[in-house]
């Protein structure tokens, strides 16, 4: 993201050394590949965006940064063990070129060496710094095991699923940005509200995230269109249509959530149409603009410049008009 | 331990209840079953006794107590998944009660959960528990790493092995009781030296725990005695044992490591006779007294109370003269 660039640079030349250890190799050199790996790195940059917006030089928050992309990447880890996952970013994950064992104990390490980087700042923003990212993480567990509780739960309520997005992933969008405020030294009124501007944000773009999984450009989304569906996996776009639909509707959408077609093209046709006919689709949008719109309502209420406020607001549009 | 009861009935007041979080049930539950199981609680008795030696109310110790107890049980789960362990203190582990994943994902929460013990002190006092706790975690890592990788190892050396015991047990004992001299605000000195205590006296632990596995009371050594040696298990008295045998001897001793008979009696007999032939036994012994004598050594040179000095003396008796 052409705004994030100044700060990916600086991230760049930073990650690959982030981790100085070298013995035993078996620990360490999981940690180094996964952060090889790349990403967009969007989470830390923003902690740097953030101190760099509210005054103070961004290169003090490359520590917090790191942390935050050193949890990020833990949480990969030890997910990619739980979700069976072969591939991470197109390559190996840690516990498929490695085992499950050093899965588990890099991931370990990582998360032990994410807090370490806290130890930079001075016992002040340490503690404020390390008790953020201790609530964020420990969210981030929950949310985890609420999307593995889902998977084998019929009854998930909408709110339930947006609870479970929200420590899943957002979160740590709006830790990564306060953590960018703590370290500048930010108001306490303005360090709540750029976290609720990251943290409504997160949770529009994974909504969003759904949405385009179903209805996205197959050119330009990332992943593969219609992956929910041939998965079977309960996204909101799912739950809604349940609730919004006739009973005969949402009887046929729970058969088509149980079944594994081979050429699964007619499943995601009629799944489309049920969630277009339902008005499920049209729901997800207004829940999508209502996180939008209240993430930038916070942000309208920062005390930062126009020039700023403009520039965080186009952070924001970017990350949401990704991959229409 | 009779020295270390009256920490422990706070402990057991408090470790029921120090996981106030309910939901979601299969993060939270197995944490507290693992806390549920008992132990002897040496660790955190160790932090509130230090306290308490050093002239401070050792209740203002708890918190981190609490966290060296949360750790410890976050690697007990963590490693029983690596050891593929069915039982721990006689009852089924967490991945057996309930499964791997969530044994991955409870042992991160249980990690995280003990961080978040240390925010109830002032911030200087958190970032001096922190650090040492980071610093602490992840050379325990480090440890369990390295006693992974001696499984496939033959050529481990006697410094490698005890650098080993040092990180997978020893240095948690000497930060546990460090912890206790921060909270106090000890002197830097006594601080070190009260750490160099524990760390050297949980070495010469460690190093008994190896040779009492072999020359053991059955009735009195917890474990079954013999057990490292039908397991094939490299400890320090085998790597001596090599070191210092004739290379008939060596051979055989290495073939001896190498099968699995049904009945093991003969086999433990004669790697028994080659460990006091070789001199294997009493170089041990010599090497327990080494750590031992260094441990009080330091103990020496604190700067408290005789009869504090005498009590500290006493509890590494006792634990260095217990299942002889």
């Amino acid at each position: 993201m052409e705004i994030l660039s100044k700060y990916n640079t600086l991230l760049n030349q930073n990650l690959e050394q982030a981790v100085s250890q070298n013995e035993p190799a078996q620990l360490y050199d999981p940690i180094k590949y996964i952060l090889s790996l790349g990403g967009k790195r969007i989470r830390p940059a923003l902690t740097l965006m953030v101190c760099d917006f509210f005054g103070k030089d961004y290169k003090e928050a490359l520590s917090a940064a790191m942390a935050v992309e050193l949890f990020h990447n833990f949480s990969l880890i030890h997910d990619d063990i739980m979700d069976n996952a072969p591939l991470r970013r197109g390559k190996a994950t840690v516990h498929e070129k490695w085992d499950v064992n050093t899965g588990i104990l890099s991931g370990d390490a990582m998360l032990i060496l994410a807090y370490r980087f806290f130890e930079n700042y001075n016992p002040k923003t340490f503690q404020d710094l390390a008790k953020l990212f201790s609530e964020t993480a420990l969210q981030v567990c929950e949310g985890q095991q609420h999307d593995m509780d889902f998977e084998t739960r019929d009854d998930v309520s909408l709110e339930e699923y947006i609870n479970m997005i929200d420590h899943k992933t957002a979160v740590l969008v709006g830790a990564a940005m306060k953590m960018g405020a703590i370290v500048a030294d930010a108001s306490k009124s303005d360090m709540d509200k750029i976290y609720q501007f990251g943290r409504n944000l997160g949770i529009a773009f994974q909504l969003q995230d759904d949405y385009l999984d179903v209805f996205g450009n197959p050119e330009t989304f990332g992943k593969q269109v219609g992956g929910d569906i041939i998965a079977n996996k309960k996204t909101f776009l799912y739950l809604i249509a349940i609730e919004q639909s006739s009973k005969g509707q949402a009887d046929e959408l729970e058969h088509l959530y149980s079944i594994n077609p081979k050429d699964p093209a007619d499943k995601i046709t009629t799944v489309k149409g049920i969630f277009v006919n339902s008005g499920a689709a049209k729901a997800t949008q207004v829940e999508i603009e209502k996180y939008s719109n209240f993430a930038y309502s916070m942000l309208d209420e920062i005390n930062i410049s126009d020039e700023k406020r403009e520039m965080l607001r186009q952070f924001g549009n970017s990350l949401m008009e990704r991959n229409v």
